[in-house]
This record gives C-alpha cells, structure tokens and sequence, in this order.
C-alpha cells in the first residue's frame, strides 16, 4: 500500500457536497474511489450518479447505507425488507459489491436486546441470498456500543462476524471502522479471524476524540487528530489479508462546515502519514 | 432477594449530601448498607465516617475508589501506588472488604492502548497482595468503552476477569456495573464466569438514557427509566451465585438537584419494581 492508492473518500465526510462535487473534487484530489450514501444519489439519480462515478474514473467502494432491521411489527419487518432489497439494486447499479449495513437499536419502548439481535439475524437471512444475486455484499457494520440503544445492536467485531459466518463470504461481510472498535480488548484476535475467513468488506478510518459533542454522533476527527493507533490498526488488517479499499468517513460538523478542497488535502495528508505504508 | 434487604446507596447518588447526611438518609429510608466515596469521607473524618455507619447499623457495601493506574512515568507509578495503598487502608478501616477500581485511561497524549492495558496488570499485580494483607479485595470496573480514552482503558467484563483471575479471589473481583457492561454481547457468557469463579465483588445498577447529555459522564438515570432490561440482567447475576449488595449508583446533574430524600424513594421504589426478586 503506497501513497493514496487505496483511499477513498466516503461522501458523508463532505456532507455539504453533492455527488457530483464530491466526485469532482475526488479527481482532483487525486483520490481513486468513493463511498457513496443513498440520499446523495437518489438527489443526483442513480443513473446519472454511476455515470459521473464511471467517467471520472472513480471506483465507489462501497454504498451507505441498508439496515435498521430490529422492527418486530410485520408491516414494519416487510418495509425493512424491501427497502434494503432496493439498496442491493442500487448498489449493484452503482458498481460497488458493498452495501454497509448499520443494523438499528432496540425497537421504540423495546428493552429485549437479545430478541432484536436474532431480528437481525433473521433478517439477515432473509436478504443474503438476494444480495449475492446482484453480487452485492451485505457489510455489517458494528457500531461503537455507546449506540447500541438507539442505532446498532451489533456493537463488536466478533458479534458481526458471528452474524456473518452462517452466510458464504460473498454475501456477508463486514466492516472495520476504527471509531466504533478502536477500544475492543478482543480486536486484533477478530481482525485476524475477519481478515483469514475473507469477511473484511470494508475498512474506514477516523479517530476518537474527546470531548465528545452533544450530538455523541458528530464527535470523530481527521486520522491523527484523537487517540488511535493508526499505524498498529492498520498493520493488523493488512496482516490478515485485507487488501481493499481505505474509506475515511467522518461524522463531524465543524468538518462539514469546512470547504471540502481544503477537507479533502487534509485526508490525503494524514492517509500519507498514518495510514498508507512509509 | 427480597424488599430492600439487599440495595445500598452508592453516595454518590446523592452528591450534595454530606456523609452524615447521606448515612441519616440511608436509616429513615430503610437502606440497609452504603457504598461511599473517599472525598466524602475524607470530609467527614475517617474515624468519624466508619463510626457514623457503624452507629447506624449501615453496611459499607464499597469504597469508591481506587484505580487510575496507566501512568508511565516513574514517579507517576510511584505516587498512584502509594494513594491505592492509602486507599485499601481507607477501605479496611471503614469495615468494606471491597475498593472500587477505576484503572485510568490512556496517559496524556499516548495512544499505546495495549501498553496502557499491561501497566494496569502491572499495578494490579503490585497491589492486590497488600490488599490482601488488610482484607480488602480490589475490585476491577470496567467502564462503558465510550471511556476507554480518558477514563478507564479496562472496557468490558471478560477483560476484567482476564486481569483478575491470576489473583487469588480474596485479593481481586470485578464490579458488574449495568450502565458500563448492558450493551456487551458476550455479557451473560461473563457474567456466569465471573460468578462460578467468586469474582463478583458488586453489582451496582443505573439505566441508560438517551440522549446522551454534553457531559458524557452524567448520562446515567434512575432504574427503569432507560433502555436495561434489569429483570434479566439480575437474574443473571443472582444465577451465578452472587448474593452481595446491590449499589445505585448515579451520575446525574438532574438527580444530583434532586432533594435527597426524594431520590431516596425513587431509588427504593424502582428497586422493588425492577431489581429485587417480585
């Protein structure tokens, strides 16, 4: 891995851009491949979004996001279904074989989080098969615990891969975000078995920081900024074989009230000096 | 497990209370034991706190705390060596087998995670001996990973009976704190371990509320009013065979400008409802 040759830039980090400046400013940056969210594309239209992604050269590593999956309510169940049924269709539209999955917390009123884990499961049941008909992978992504009630029940790497393992590797992966996972005592053991059963769909960077913010879900920070070892993290997916993309993906408002040039040469520095090999 | 027979107050429940009033509360509220802070006792008086309990016919259910154990720095190590042993000395005086450990988070601007991790097991394996020597058991809390970073590098219940078990279990336990450990998948798998090998040194119950308030700290609400299913929870814990205290323990702006007394009741009431055995 050298220089910026598996950096991709997930389109969250540059909220303010739509889809056709985040592309742009991708090229320029000479940054190869690029994350891309639903409502950013259903605002571009989908065709056009894969088009502008195709021409540019760009490859979109991966689509966010499918999920919320632990309704128990029927009708509820079904529109979760279809609704991801149709995040594949996109995802397979747009080129990318990763649709990250953020799995969703405890139904309203629910305090049964052990029924909304097997909710997950089943769904997930329900939808690889479907996924792998577009050739597209379910990633599912382990949120940081302090989600867990509202947002994702799956909360560490070995939990996700416990979900996974009963589906081939074409259908069910999952993802490594140093943000949610950073802290897991068990993690280098899990990367290891992620990276050796073929299940790493998708690697993102960004960094702990502290305070955390009012809204706990805007409080991560450029590569370099917080408390993770990058180098370390790194060397651990890569040791297990993980050769994919590198997405940053940031969740922060005074990074999205910064112009997206000036964001995007900050990412591209701290990939050069944290992340990519020296 | 039945009425109140089993609940004690952590004091910091109650944070503008002094330790009398706090010991005065206790008595008129039916709360048979304690868990009390070293600044609130310090204030009081040792001599003076450990009679006022002891007067009382209240339990000292824990010392909160000792801990704050990653420094790398010699003289650092050295100072937090002598304060733990200060603390143990605190403990056994106020007639508490059980310390309260806080293990520390990461040094100021490191992120060795792992280094961090092995000078907690250092420390621990320094001071549980002279623990031992004054019959206080040092009790491991891991904290909820959200405070991994600044606050405790020690994050889930497996990781603490990790670092416990090469000690005898007179000198070591783990503290099964719901607000810290609720979310962990492999929760209920620990928690039997920890009771089948005599770890459980407490079991201290709050809710997890949402959302969480600009000071991550003081998210913590009264049982039953978050996300915990304490009924299950409990169960788990009393079907390892733990038959200890079980501490409230808040932190809680709200709660804390709260009248004391009234928080009593509040905390009487929930337990019977959620917690003690109907």
């Amino acid at each position: 891995m050298t220089g910026l040759t598996r950096l991709s830039l997930n389109q969250i980090t540059t909220k303010r851009w739509s889809l056709p400046e985040a592309v742009r400013g991708c090229v320029d940056a000479g940054i190869p491949a690029i994350g891309l969210w639903r409502d950013k594309v259903a605002e571009t239209g989908l065709a056009r979004s894969a088009k502008l992604c195709r021409d540019a050269g760009l490859t979109v590593s991966s689509l966010c996001r499918g999920g919320f999956l632990t309704a128990t309510d029927p009708q509820d169940r079904r529109a979760a279904l279809a609704e991801n049924l149709q995040a594949v269709e996109e995802a397979a539209e747009l080129g990318t074989d990763t649709l990250v999955m953020v799995v969703g917390g405890l139904p309203a009123g629910s305090r049964d989080l052990a029924g909304a884990r097997q909710a997950v499961a089943d769904m997930i049941a329900e939808l690889a098969p479907h996924a792998g008909d577009f050739g597209v992978r379910l990633a599912i992504e382990p949120l940081h615990p302090m989600f867990c009630a509202d947002r994702a029940v799956v909360s560490t790497l070995g939990q996700a891969l416990d979900l996974a393992e009963p589906h081939p590797t074409a259908h069910v992966g999952v993802v490594v975000d140093s943000y949610h996972l950073w802290w897991d005592p068990q993690l280098a053991q899990q990367i290891d078995r992620a990276g050796r059963s073929g299940r790493i769909a998708s690697y993102q960077v960004c960094d702990w920081t502290l305070p955390l913010p009012a809204d706990a879900l805007l409080g991560r920070g450029h590569v370099g900024d917080g408390h993770i070892d990058f180098r370390t993290l790194t060397d651990q997916v890569t040791d297990a074989g993980y050769t994919g993309w590198i997405e940053v993906e940031i969740f922060n408002q005074q990074i999205w009230d910064t112009p997206g040039d000036q964001t995007l040469r900050t990412i591209t520095e701290r990939h050069l000096a944290h992340v990519a090999a020296p």
